[in-house]
């Protein structure tokens, strides 16, 4: 047992309904009294709503995806006219990823109310889009200092969203297994994440609207994100990444594809991770607790009925080959990637 | 589902043999050419390897238990007359106590080599005694930066209070189960570290000296710290804490002796803590799993033989009455206290 792990200060406020309570309660711990809300424009009542008894200097709602760099001009600017000394961001994980942005150059505190699963807001990862271009990287200047999770607030994310974000949360818990930096701590709480995501999530799809599913699909993916930033990206991301950028595939739909053929092809060489999983999931094995998940959520199953060519296959291969993460559990040859690949496209069962 | 939880930074280093190496590159991280080292007496040869390649302005080795406010204060002035601007401790709860003690007033920051599974190293609790009482507090200053975890320092760690201090860890898990700020992040850890403390113990008693044991029980014992310190003090450790403050009783063994009483008493009133815990004991029941682990490690079993006298028990009941922490699962009355610690008095099973 070796390794190195680093927790980052963050405080969490989970209660239903309380969004409004919380933040002003967090923005009087922080001392603000000019505070800027990000929130995009379909957001725009609901963050009126959150941040009504604020302090607001400016209510900011030009959010793009992917942070294009002269949105975060924009922003980072009108922090600086607006003298805000703090950050709101209500909405998902384009919006979070603003307020990194201006908190990257500004060093403003960040508050963030989350209103899908994304975990962006749980992580001090940042990134910004130029050209097509995205550069991340890693700073806790743009850590959120305090998140309010407020599981109400998702009861409208329709269910086929949610169980994409879900589904893309349950890939930051399996890639957390295996990620290049995973440690003991990160596959504890990616096991946690998965029993919470594997009980939230059928009851998002049966009861949309109950609180119950809400509040344990956004715990678990909570944790998820923790784990993930903690352990790194695995082979499942470096696939995502490449298949997203090169077919302009949906980025969760890609993710709830590639999820079970990624656990089939490493867990057999990960028996730790395979334990845990299936520990998690309450199932005999790791693949058949995702499985009997993934039916429940009558999740996405083939990457051709999502816009991904079949003469694609060999460039992609290529691409991922290069990107095989250090010390992903098994071998990435390129016959077994391929196969890993067709059978992701065609939706073939995992093996 | 309704939580607050607060991440404490701070960076794990897990490595066996390396502690020499790890501190030095924690060191240097932290910029820090005048450092203070704090050690017993009884470890002074082994902080000298460990430390051996600092910047050391001062070897400290005025040590003393449950850190008595003179000690405090000594500590304190020779960081000051050595201009210390880092502060390293190698050794059990008293020594990293005493760090803290300096921390506290100095703002120094702290990197902790612990030797025992006492877990001090991971909270930002404190402590100094002065006329034999007790003064508790919490502060950001003195959580150590980084702690140095090296599973080889321990083997010559006598085998009666590896077991008493394990168990004294296993005591932390199953408190952060109801403590009063007990959330569900807490339950995750508390439970992982049961899980590691269970496999841990049993290999510390059979293989003293081998690797493995020690592993776990350290990892058990950190995460044991990080969920006790956010879920605070249940049932148990008020008991515990009046029971040694009036006998005089060792505190290890105290836990050992108390904390199967208190699951039988509160898990029938706590499904959610039972059912955690007997999973991670991978065991049917609660107080199953934790009577055979004590069983494996031949854990003691009755106050009696450490110092408690019957007559003791009406007093004792009265304290811990007064004690009782906000949300206990099951209500605390006279009778059923008094059943309960002279059952734990004479060593009766559990129940």
């Amino acid at each position: 047992m070796q390794f190195e792990h680093t927790n980052l200060p963050q405080r969490v406020r989970f209660a239903s309904g309380e969004a409004a309570t919380a933040l002003a309660e967090e923005v009087t711990a922080l001392g603000a009294s000019r505070v800027m809300v990000i929130a995009s424009a379909a957001e725009r009542e609901l963050a009126g709503r959150i941040a009504a008894g604020l302090p607001v200097t400016h209510w900011h709602h030009d959010v793009a995806m992917h942070v294009p760099l002269p949105v975060a001009e924009r922003a980072r600017a009108a922090a600086s006219a607006h003298e805000a000394d703090a950050l709101v961001c209500v909405g998902g994980g384009s919006t979070t990823g603003l307020a990194k942005a201006v908190a990257l150059t500004t060093g403003l505190p960040i508050l963030a109310v989350p209103t899908t699963y994304a975990g962006s807001e749980a992580t001090n990862v940042w990134g910004l889009t130029q050209n097509d271009h995205k550069t991340t990287g890693v700073d806790d200047r743009v850590l959120p200092r305090a998140i309010v999770y407020d599981p109400s607030l998702m009861i409208t994310l329709p269910v086929d969203l949610s169980v994409a974000s879900g589904l893309n949360a349950l890939a930051h818990c399996v890639d957390s297994m295996w990620g290049p930096r995973a440690d003991p701590v990160d596959r504890a709480l990616a096991a946690e994440a998965i029993r919470a995501l594997r009980i939230g999530l059928p009851q998002v799809v049966t009861d949309p609207t109950g609180l119950t599913g809400r509040e344990h699909t956004l715990y678990g993916a909570y944790l998820a994100a923790v784990a993930f930033a903690s352990a790194g990206s695995g082979l499942h991301h470096k696939i995502c990444h490449v298949l997203g950028g090169m077919f302009d595939l949906p980025h969760a739909q890609t993710h709830a594809v590639v999820l079970p053929h990624v656990l089939a092809f490493n867990a057999p060489a990960a028996p730790e991770a395979e334990q845990r999983i299936a520990e998690a999931f309450g199932s005999d094995t790791a693949l058949g607790g995702l499985t009997r998940l993934r039916a429940e959520v009558n999740a996405p199953a083939a990457l051709r009925d999502h816009g991904m060519p079949e003469e694609g296959i060999p460039a992609a291969v290529e691409a991922v080959r290069g990107a095989v993460p250090a010390g992903n559990p098994r071998p990435v040859t390129t016959d077994r990637l391929t196969a890993l690949l067709r059978a992701a496209w065609e939706g073939a069962e995992p093996r």
